[in-house]
Order: structure tokens, then sequence, then C-alpha cells
């Protein structure tokens, strides 16, 4: 049974479509939960067809399925787990080492892609994903009609909630091979458990927003607007918009992802729209009557040049943009461009789309474009969808109550033992120069060049999140960020980390 | 302000891991709904630290977050949605063509990554998707605030259900290049909003299916099981897995989509469980007294043989299975099944995991592995990570009433207009031959060979799901489907569609 306050706000006093502070109040902000419902279907679901829209006043109340067919049975993000982490659990309880301590890191072995830096995203949303890792009666009902796991281990998951501590690079931040993105210290039970969600969150997260940068840098001033939405899971795309916003895209397509993350949103129109009219001028004036001037015109289908015409005919010179989606972008935007400013719409923008990727928004450069639309390669993380990142047990409690250094040996994937601590190391005139990781140790300070940047902040604090920051610090972190990394780091091509990953061992 | 039945089941007489019926009762199912809560931040966040899992006893009431904290504000997929949706939308209202009649189609120019047939996934998710796409209080109130559309537009959303009708291939059929996936017949102001998110779940979940149908494939007889969910966003991982058990996967890691879809959940142990204890001895002897000697150890922490021995001389020959995650799977499996059966465990399985792709399966056909553990490159779609899908108006009402066909003419993206019907023809011993599409008139059969098979089935029916099915069903026709194609759809190599696609055009 669910319920609401049917709280609706008043409109605020500026109405303009800009972002809100991502933060939002530090009292008051929203959460995407997911939650369970279990359907009672009484009667047809939703059968009350032929609804009318000629009679659709606005009715108060969030939920227009009837309350009394939906049952919330959970809102957990712990079940997004592996079944191995609760076996594993199981076994470590009955064994009794499921309270060592122990510290598990969050690193990727190679930047995928020839990548020459990647990017966090992800941290904030992980944060949230934590503090509702809780087993509720209906994924324990589950747990125990499946038998994934024991009833003592089903009793111990009753009344988990993370306790221990984390550490990782701050949202935006630029990582390198090795670089520890996250430092999980907990008993193995609390933090075992959250390999699968901290990875699906990071591993997604970090590729679009690794994508997501290398088309901002591509793009220079001119602004990127994400709109990827359709080519990817529904829910993804959100992720995806926040994702690119931390990179430096300017705006999105996904209203979600302006509801709950505070992006920019944006749109213009499709062919669909066109074609629903009788014609080109019908449409054109539907939308710059309804819309105003300063609406993009999407000019592409039927024929360009006639419609770019019909656009200016229509809106006047202040005619805001066309958009193209089709044909050789390059040459196409230089004939429109000559073509606007012979018609005196000088000051109309061109933006541009049609599976745009970095490498052809660089190639775009030299052309009259002022905006970039971006889909499929950004929420596909530019052939890369996932940042390969993993989740390892580097050191544990022993029989003594010391922490030790663990690794595996298998072969082509030795593991790097011993907690990691990380520093960027800068030179003269604060260019990067290498990254360092400390093996259970904090790497100092080099004293020569600008002073050396420590890369791990606290995250979680006996459970506690301390890490929160509004969406706009992870922005400009990865602008600092970037800004900081030698030139060759924004070279497109495949090649080698723009900077080297230094090892100081334990002494 | 969210509260809960505290309902609690009693555990099922049957208490293996099995499946339940995918389907679950037809009154009673689990939905995934997706809120939104807003956070009331009276003191600390969740701040009550310092939890004792020693004092864990198990509380009824599924919420752990004090419910005094949060609000319910939105259960809605309606702002999974791009922007021009809402502002073509508004435009179209205006102009006095938004209830103009409208036929929108879903289709794929071609089959991305040479592949010789596509795979229909997410229909059933898509249903409902669209079951809950309503504009709410707090989804109106973001689009007033932020200006999104005008009061009319809001009005108008707030009465927004969805009252036409869809048709569509059903879930896990084989599809083609300019296959009507899906058909959708309502106002155009109904259907245009349905584009970004009807796209967004059938891309991805197509793209899925795609992948592990040619997994499955190259599997043979052999299961597969799905354990990607780190390598992709935590809920695009519970689809993925749904999406794979359409296609012939045995099983998943996925523990939420066994508690929404049913889908059998397996786990071994990851290398942290043997790191934990103190020797591999200690971690196998934990492992197989607490989950039985049917369990799969994982062997290539340290030394593979010495492991293998080491998980005999524990569980005895009646070891369930041993896992390889490293090295060159080929000869290592040669090498431990030989181990294996020297020390009499002949019925003791291998499964290999590392990166598999449905190439990699292929190669180790001849290898003696019983089961492969398939990750990153079925999330992702191997190489493929989205369908390529696209949501186009092919009709709609003119000013007399009647319904024309339109279609752009844009440089390269050529559409068909007009409404499709789509048969599958067969021709001796039932083997497709061809895709026939008809536009605005459904295709007849052929008289020759084994009865055509027409693709289209009803979906919604005035704005009533009437297409619900278990998932079993879309695993049963994936398999039929797949069963009819000619020999050289299962070919693995990049080529051409395995049957042609013809159009049969209006007459």
């Amino acid at each position: 049974m669910v319920s609401s306050s049917g709280h609706h706000p008043a409109p605020l006093a500026d109405k303009r479509n800009t972002a809100p502070d991502p933060g939002h109040s530090p009292r008051l902000r929203h959460l995407i939960i997911h939650l369970t419902l279990r359907l009672r279907q009484s009667g047809p679901y939703l059968g009350d067809s032929g609804h009318d829209h000629a009679d659709n006043a606005r009715k108060p109340g969030p939920f227009a399925v009837p309350p009394h067919t939906l049952e919330l049975v959970s809102a957990t993000t712990a079940l997004l787990t592996d079944h191995y982490e609760l076996t594993m659990l199981q076994a470590a309880l009955a064994r009794g080492t499921a309270g060592r301590r122990s510290v598990f890191e969050v690193f990727g072995r190679r930047l995928p892609g020839g990548r020459r830096y990647g990017v966090v995203g992800g941290t904030g949303r992980l944060l949230e994903a934590i503090e509702a890792f809780r087993f509720d009666d209906d994924a324990l009902a589950y747990l125990e009609r499946t038998c994934v796991v024991d009833g003592r281990t089903l009793d111990w998951l009753a009344g988990y909630r993370f306790s221990g501590d984390v550490w990782g690079y701050g949202e935006g931040e630029a990582y390198f091979p090795n670089s520890p993105l996250l430092v999980v210290e907990s008993s193995f039970a609390e933090a075992v458990l959250l390999e699968t969600l901290a990875l699906s969150v990071l591993n997604y997260d970090s590729a679009v927003a690794t994508a997501a940068s290398r088309m901002t840098t591509a793009a220079g001033q001119r602004p990127c607007i994400e709109m990827g939405s359709r080519r990817a899971h529904e829910w993804a795309a959100v992720a995806a918009a926040r994702a690119a916003y931390i990179a430096g895209f300017a705006s999105t397509s996904n209203l979600e992802a302006g509801r709950t993350h505070g992006v920019p949103t944006r749109g213009t129109s499709a062919h669909s729209f066109t074609l629903l009219h009788d014609s080109e001028r019908d449409a054109f004036t539907a939308q710059v009557d309804s819309l105003g001037k300063g609406t993009t015109l999407l000019v592409d289908t039927y024929d360009v040049a006639e419609a770019v015409r019909l656009g200016v005919e229509i809106a006047g010179t202040s005619l805001g943009a066309v958009r193209l989606d089709s044909g050789d972008l390059l040459s196409l935007a230089g004939e429109v461009r000559r073509q606007l400013d012979d018609l005196g719409a000088t000051e109309t923008r061109i933006v541009v789309t049609s599976d745009l990727d970095e490498h052809a928004i660089a190639a775009l450069a030299a052309a009259p474009v002022d905006a970039y639309g971006v889909g499929t390669a950004l929420v596909t993380g530019a052939g890369t969808p996932t940042a390969g990142l993993v989740y390892k047990l580097v050191a544990r409690e022993d029989d003594d109550g010391d922490l030790v250094a663990v690794e595996k040996r298998s072969a082509g994937k030795v593991s790097h033992g011993g907690r990691k601590y990380a520093l960027r190391r800068l030179g003269a005139r604060g260019v990067a120069e290498a990254e360092v990781i400390g093996v259970e140790h904090a790497p100092a300070d080099d004293s020569r060049g600008a002073t050396d940047r420590p890369l791990l902040m606290p995250l979680i604090r006996d459970g506690e999140v301390v890490g929160r920051e509004p969406l706009s610090a992870a922005r400009d972190r990865h602008r600092r960020a970037r800004e900081e990394l030698p030139p060759t780091a924004l070279q497109l091509s495949r090649g080698e980390p723009a900077i080297p990953t230094r090892w100081e061992e334990r002494t």
C-alpha cells in the first residue's frame, strides 16, 4: 500500500529552463529508489479503457494507478548483487572468518580502448545505493524461498547495514591504470556484499564519463548535448546523462536526469513532427508559433536548402537554430551557413547530430557548427561500454588481529596486495607527471614543482556518508583535473596513458 | 510517506533454488517500479552508526530507512523521455494536429555487427513501462518549474494514459532488417510520447538477447551462465539477465533477476574468499563444509593443479565443479580434466569464465568444458551494445480523416512509409526463406512448403495490455524461431542476414 502527501510545489519565480543547483538543498533532495511492488489484480489491470483526453483536468495525487492494487514489498538495492557474494558470506560466517577486517579496492588494470586517461563517474550514485542496501522482508523471503543461503545467513542479512569506511577518488577525477578509485574497509562480510553494486555503478558511469570527456575535448568551446537515451537501458540513460554532464556536456535530452540530477534539458523536434503536418511550412509554422523564434528547426526531412529558406521566412532572421541529422555534415554545414548568412540570419546557429562520436566531432572542427548532439556513442562509451574496473581484496586481518596484504597469483591477472594511497605528482606549472600509488603508506610530496595532490577523499565514515556533494562539484573537479594533464592526454588516437603509474612499495 | 504491510510469506514446500514460474500467478505478480522519494533530512541521514551485527535479530518491516525521513513523490516512467517529445506535443496541441491518428513503427535499418539475425528482447518489460507511463504531480511540477512546456500541455499530460493499440513481434522472435518489431497506433500525441521509452527498452534488451543467442548457439548443449552484472548499469544488469534467459542462458548470477523475473540464479566463489582465509585448504574446507560437496571451487588463485588436488582431497570425488577464470582455458581445461579423472572425480564438472564471448565459447567446443560463465561480452551486446532500432511515423490521418503514408527523404536515411505487416515465409521442412513485409496489407501464405507464419501479435488493445506472457513463453518462442532459420543463421562470422527481407508493396 503506497500513499503520498500529494505535495505540489508552487512554480519558481525564475521560470527559465536552467539547471537548478544539482545538489538541491542540503535538507531536501531527491532519490531514485527502485521499489518492487506486488500487484493484486482484483479485476482487469488498469482496465478503464476509453479514457477521454478531452476530459483531462489536472487531478491531484501522484498515483494514477489505483493504490489498492499495489502493495509495496521492497525498496532496496541489496539484490543488485551476485549470488556468490551471499554464498561466500554463508561459508565465511560458518567458518568464523566473516568478521575479519578487510580492505577491498576498485581499480582498472588498464585503460580500455587505448584511452589516455579515465574519468571517475558514479561515485555520488554509489553512495546513495549503499545507503539503500538493506535486506528487507521481501528480499529475505526470496532468498529463503530459493535457498540461496541458510537461515543463519538470512538472520545476519536482516541486520545488514554497512558500518565501515570508504575512501575514493572524487567524482570527475582523472584516473590511470591501477589507480585505487575506491577503498572499502570493513568486515569481510560487510564489504564483500558491495562488490557487484559498486562495480555496476562505477563501471558504467566511468565508461560514459570517459567517453564524454573525449567528446567535450574534441568539441572545444562548442557545447555538446547528450541525446542518447533511446540507445541505452532506460535507467542507464539517466546515469549516462549525469555522467556526461560531469565530463562537460552542456545539457541532455533526458527529462528524468533533469528532475533527479538537475542536469539542464534541451530539445528540438523530430522528423515525425514534420511528417505529421500537411507540409513542412505547416510544421515549421506550428513549431515557431508555439515554441518561439528561438526554437531549433529540423531541416533535413525533405530538401535542406528549401527548409532553411522556409525556416527563415517563417521565423525571420532571429531563428534560433537549425538541426542537420543526415548527409555529409562537413560540406552541408558550410552550405547551410552560407545560405543562412545570405538570408541575413547570421545569428542562427547550426546544430549537428547523426551518430557523432569524438572523431566525428573533431572532424567537424573546421566546419561552421555551433553545437553537437551526441547519442549512441555517448551512452555506449564510444566503443568501450564498460570501464573494466574490478573489486579486489588487498588486505585482511589475520588471527593475531594484524592487517596483512593478500594477492592472487593466477596467470595474467596478478593483483597487487596491500592497501593503497594515491597522489597526483605535479611538476612545473602544475602539469601532472605521474600517478604515484603508495602501498601501505601515503606517498609524500616530492618538493619539486607544484604541490602534489592526494587523490583519496573520505566518502563514508563509520557507515555514514560524508562525501556527498552537488553534481556541479564533480563537474568542476573534472575540468580542473583535465586541465592539469599534459597535452598528450587530449589526443584522441589510441595510445599509452598520459602519465605513468608509479608504485611506491611498502618500506 | 511510505508504509508497508510487513508481509512475510511462508517458505515454499519445495526449497530448491529452481525457477518459479517466471510468469508468476496471473493474479499476483511483481513489478519493479522506480520511485522518486524526497528526503527530509531532519537530522544526520541514517546517522545511527555503530550498528552491531552481533545484535541482528530479524526485524519485521521492509523499510530499514526510518519512514518519517522519506516522502514518496513520484512513481512513473514518464520522464524517461526526451525533452523534444514534449515540445513537439505542445506545438501539435497548439496547431490542432495532436489528435491526428498516427502509426509509429519500431524497426532496424540493418542488423549491426554483421549479425545474421536479431532477437527481440524487452517486449514484456515495455508493456509494464507503458502501464506506468503517467505524469504525476512531481513530474508535472518539474516540467512546470523548468518551463519545458506550457500550461495547456501540462494539463493534457496530467490526464495522459495510453489508450491506443500496439502490435509487435513476440518477445524472443528472430528479426531482420526492416522487420516492424512494434506498431503503435493512437493519436500522434499519445504515441509520440512513447518513443524514447520504447526504444530504450527494446534497443538494450534486443542487443543483449541477440548476443546471447549467438553464445548459446556456440555453446551447443552446454549451459551458459550469465554473470555480467558488474559490467553494466545496475538495472541494465537485471534486464540483461532476463534477456539472456530468453535467448537460452540457463541461469544468472543476478539475484534481482531471480526475484523479479524468476530467472534461476547460481553462484560459486571469488578469489577474495580464498584470500580471506589463511590457506587455500582453509578456504575450500569452509566452502565445502557450508555449501556441500556439490559446490564449485575456484581453483586458480594460486596453483591450479595443487588446488584441484586439494579440492578432491577435501570434497572427495563427488566434488560438484571447479572453476577456471584465467590462463589458456583450452589447454588448461584438458589438463584439469585429466587430473580430475586420474583422481577418480570423473563426474566433477569444469566451469570456465574469463572474458568469454561467442567466439571464445566456440573455440572451446573441443575442450572438456561443462559450462560457460559469460559476463562483460553478454551485457555489452558482444560489440553491439545497442540494437540500433528507430521509432518512426509511417502513417497519419489527414484533414479528411484518411490515414496516409508518410516518409522522410533525407540523405542516407530514407524510411518506408505506410503501415507494415509481417510474415515469415517458410519453405520445405519449415525452413525460413524470407521476411515478407506487407505495406498497408497483410501478406498472404504462398501455398508452398510449410504454412507461413504471421509475426505481429496484439500487445495492447484500447490501452489495455493483452500481450502479457510468462518469460518461459518468450524463451520457448526463441528456441522455435531459431530452429526454423536456415543453417547459415548460426554462423558466427560477420555476414548478410540469414534470410532476405522482401517488400510487398501496397496494391
